[in-house]
């Protein structure tokens, strides 16, 4: 005997999370202990509830609790727009911002050979679909990550897109905000020499 | 709206836990999106599980889903020996030792003027109490933290002791193991000259 079992059960618990290793879960376990009944109640439901209650909008697949998700209901939004991107966290990214006021579109995911993930593991197909049926969209803009997988996935969205007509645009690569041309790698100066605009 | 609701209620309770900031809880919940539903209802069970079920101990203090805790209740122990400490934690962390076959005896805290805390808001009496009931008792090792709360609380309780005239001993200090002499401080320095030993 270490742990009085019911610990045990709540470390173990702790432990599935990712970056939650042994002594960190020893570490919130007993601090749930510490903490008031209602409180634990309150967290032990929130878990329930989220994992039970979100689901994805049938529209741009980002999470939410009702379908159609608020932003696809909201009428005020600008429906001629829709931004890809990877995934429901990078919605709440662009959320943040207050200025992107169009629709979503959320892939849940980048085209991957290497890991096996093809256009037909991620939401391309249904993207090309909402297309079709709406003819209001006049611009996707295209957010995945500036890494290998997200260019891929843009290149691949655009290509397809091509015959639609529909205008498709990228975000733009460079020098980050506060970012010190001296550590910038090459390959995000070289993109940001070649995306240079008149000033 | 940033999140939907049953996210940012989980988040909440994440953020609730020691160390755990919005970043971290933003990301802890949305893989709790990923999980399986049993882990999920699994983890909610074993929180409310281990607030609901886990007492201390009425002899030694320690947290225990039965009472007495089963240290307590191990005859195959050494029942003349009772081991002084300030945590439940520290318990485990001798039991992880597997070389102390005593008993234990969980102050839930240490002397500490300056945050006023007094002998009476720890186990102290309880401690002497369960002394004067049981006459087994030997010698009791008094292993609170090296830090001056935990020292003061040693010394308060050896000098409540000397009139049962049951052996007190207090762990050693001096360099840990793997130490290098050369970055340790004075203070433990010092100690570690004064409890020399001839070998």
């Amino acid at each position: 005997m270490q742990y009085p079992a019911p610990i045990a059960k709540l470390m173990e618990g702790f432990m599935k999370l990712p970056g939650i290793g042994p002594k960190t879960a020893s570490r919130l376990a007993f601090y749930v202990l510490e903490m008031k009944e209602d409180d634990v109640l309150e967290f032990a439901r929130s878990l329930v509830h989220a994992k039970r209650d979100l689901m994805y909008c049938s529209q741009c697949h980002h999470i939410t609790d009702v379908d159609p998700c608020r932003i696809c209901e909201d009428t005020s939004r600008d429906q001629t727009v829709i931004c890809v991107v990877q995934d429901a966290k990078d919605v709440i990214a662009m959320e943040k911002m207050r200025e992107y006021n169009g629709l979503y579109h959320v892939l849940h995911g980048a085209i991957s050979p290497m890991d096996g993930i093809g256009p037909e593991d991620i939401y391309v197909a249904e993207l090309i679909k909402r297309l079709q049926e709406n003819e209001n969209i006049q611009e996707v803009i295209i957010a995945t990550n500036s890494t290998i997988e997200g260019e891929a996935t843009a290149m691949y969205i655009s290509r397809l897109m091509k015959p639609t007509g529909i205008k498709t645009t990228r975000i733009a690569h460079g020098l980050p905000i506060g970012g010190d041309l001296e550590y910038a790698d090459e390959v995000t100066l070289s993109k940001a020499l070649e995306g240079r605009r008149e000033i």
